[in-house]
């Protein structure tokens, strides 16, 4: 479902420096959610070499203890011993928080609770294809997968001696039509025990994970595959590279296959249409895959900071669609509210379900029951139906 | 040149937060090339009340008072009192920058020069179009244009009463032959002093900033603005908001119209190919569009970690190619080295030419001699011509 012949997409393990930032961000977030779902949070993260730091600006009532989160979600991860090279029992945890502008607060409360005004401006994106079950580009599901799988193996100790740092990469083939045809590449690097040799560690990466996770039809003797190709990755996580916030927007969104806005998710509490909005322009997206008016779709917003209705609501079809495109946007603006109290309500925003998303895509992935509250109410297709209606 | 009726861009000043960041990563990177040219510079920074903290992984002979460095960016954006918020001279500068991990240099480095590896895996995208004379899209264009003239009008005293904090937003409307044809909303937050009241404060960024800037035959009645829609503005940069190096890269491109590999480029020496690639992106596209090859470009390059040989390339020319796509493509390979080796060489990426590039945008600029070298050299169409022999 592309106009390129190939396509590369990337994804980072739960390991790699930026997503440890991501979810440390993500699960103060949660923390303080669960207790002030009102509470205005963006908080960002950087570690590095024995030193994590929390950042950015929280308006709460609430009391958590985040140090304690932060240890915590370092030593769940499995940077646990000063051998991995980060220890979360003893890394120095450096609290610089400071609170929300009250002139952007001014901005954004309004005394109807519909007319709340949008966190700040911005542009964002949505994106759904038929390219795969979950109506995600293909290259970077199967980028996810692989990293996914690296921590599957490591942690259930078939592969006991990998530690948690990893890359992964795929180029896909696209045919005349359109549609994925083969793998051209694949790139993996793990970080692991000094112990493994490098040829154990190539065929063991192959053969638990390379092989379970991609189709064997799209593997061929063209395939090229480069695993560690540096040759030695011991040194991992925050010693080998600063982590911080917000760096891994692709990864977490289409795998470049969409455009993007710019804005980061993790850390910040969905009066930031930078997150409710792009998760809410997928929910649009996928809703009019799923009622089938086109089989791949692309939306755009944008917000002005303090105002409730975007600035712009803009779609693309990519000459997919099988009803007039001024049908698909009329039933859009039908079918979708898209005023950020009006999203935070509809997907139901204001519970702490933001740490999972924080690693392995905010897309793409099944809904489920978390803390009271549907996580990933934004791939659910309630609305194909009301689509369908609506532009017919 | 989208398919989209309406497209938004956004825009940042050199006041903004995480503009700061990436300002002061550049400058880092500079004193160290000046004197270094083959250091390895990876700087990462987060400003926030009171206190910039860089980080990252720098291995270079060079000797550079960072402090002092840090300092002074942050005074000569205007950041130099209490009053305004910020003070180069009194704030906090903590350094917890490492070294870059022997293992990812021991990838990279070659004993063959040509053949040094790329410095991490990823993917880039280049993208040009004759949207405007500088071959970019018009959104992220005027979007630019209109925070440099707030940082203009600022320095030369026309509105004193400015401070550094700022960001714009251009919505553009475009006609059914995909060329823009109006400004349906412009949204501009400026911080400011205390004591200009926002009447004023409206009235003047119309004149001042807003009307030299955006073309006369775009604005209408319904052209719809957002001048500080807050209503106030005044507490900005690190204290309103925490900044981080890396974190405006869709501003730092081609504003949401192309797609985005999701590396970031501040504080990155060229080994990097987040950067330098991305930079070699822009330069073949830019050229195919000069040579009238097509009048709309987009090219993506992927690497793997410690490999010489870019993991795929790829095109699209989304219909607008004068001369069959697999012509272009060979031409392309023809006339185009993009290991990292050449890309440094063909570009002249070992100079201090990086500061400048950390506002307004990376792309679109006027090369001019800098330092000894050309900043800005990827925006060069010095093999426009060889393309078009090379294709025909
Ligand atoms: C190559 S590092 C980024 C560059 C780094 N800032 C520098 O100064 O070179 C990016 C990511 O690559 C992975 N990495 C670290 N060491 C590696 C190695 N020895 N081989 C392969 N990948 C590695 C980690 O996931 C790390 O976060
Ligand atoms: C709205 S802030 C980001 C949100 C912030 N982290 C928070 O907690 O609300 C993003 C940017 O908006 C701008 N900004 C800050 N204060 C503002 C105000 N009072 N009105 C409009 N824009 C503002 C600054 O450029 C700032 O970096």
């Amino acid at each position: 479902m592309t106009e390129y012949s190939l396509f590369t997409s990337e994804s980072v393990s739960e390991g790699h420096p930026d997503k440890i930032a991501d979810q440390i961000s993500d699960a103060i977030l949660d923390a303080i959610m669960a207790e002030d779902p009102r509470a205005r949070v963006a908080c960002e993260t950087m570690v590095k070499t024995g030193v994590a730091i929390i950042s950015g600006e929280i308006t709460t009532s609430a009391w958590v203890d985040l140090e304690s989160i932060v240890r915590e979600v370092i030593n769940d991860i499995g940077y646990s011993s000063s051998e991995v090279g980060f220890d979360g029992a003893t890394c120095s945890v450096i609290n610089i928080i400071g609170k929300q502008s009250p002139e952007i607060n001014q901005g954004v409360d309004r005394e109807k609770l519909e007319e709340q005004g949008a966190g700040d401006q911005g542009l964002m994106f949505g994106y759904a294809s038929d390219e795969t079950d979950v109506l995600m580009p293909a290259p970077i599901t199967y980028a996810h997968r692989l990293v996914e799988r690296q921590s599957k193996v490591r942690r259930n100790g078939i592969l006991p001696w990998l530690r948690p740092d990893a890359k992964s990469q795929v180029t896909l083939r696209y045919g005349a039509d359109g549609r994925p045809e083969g793998i051209d590449a694949v790139v993996l690097s793990t970080q692991h025990n000094p112990d493994i040799g490098l040829a154990d560690l190539r065929e063991a990466v192959i053969e638990e994970i390379i092989r379970p996770v991609l189709p064997a039809e799209w593997l061929s003797k063209e395939t090229k595959y480069f695993i560690n190709p540096t040759g030695k990755f011991v040194i991992g996580g925050p010693v080998g590279d600063c982590g911080l916030t917000g760096r891994k927007i692709i990864v977490d969104s289409y795998g470049g296959m969409a455009r993007h806005g710019g804005g980061a998710f993790s850390g910040k509490d969905p009066s930031k249409v930078d997150r409710s909005a792009a998760y809410a322009g997928r929910w649009v997206a996928k809703n009019i895959v799923a009622a089938g008016l086109a089989s791949r779709c692309e939306i755009q917003v944008s917000y002005a900071i303090g105002e409730a209705q975007p600035t712009s609501i803009s779609l693309n079809t990519f000459g997919t669609e099988t009803v007039p495109h001024d049908r698909i946007v009329a039933a859009v603006r039908d079918v979708f509210d898209l005023r950020p109290f009006a999203i935070i309500r509809d997907l139901d925003l204001l519970h702490p379900i933001y740490r999972p998303t924080a690693t392995y895509g905010h897309f793409g992935r099944d809904p489920y029951t978390l803390n009271g509250a549907i996580a990933f109410s934004w791939e659910k297709t309630d609305r194909a139906e009301a689509l369908k209606a609506a532009a017919s």
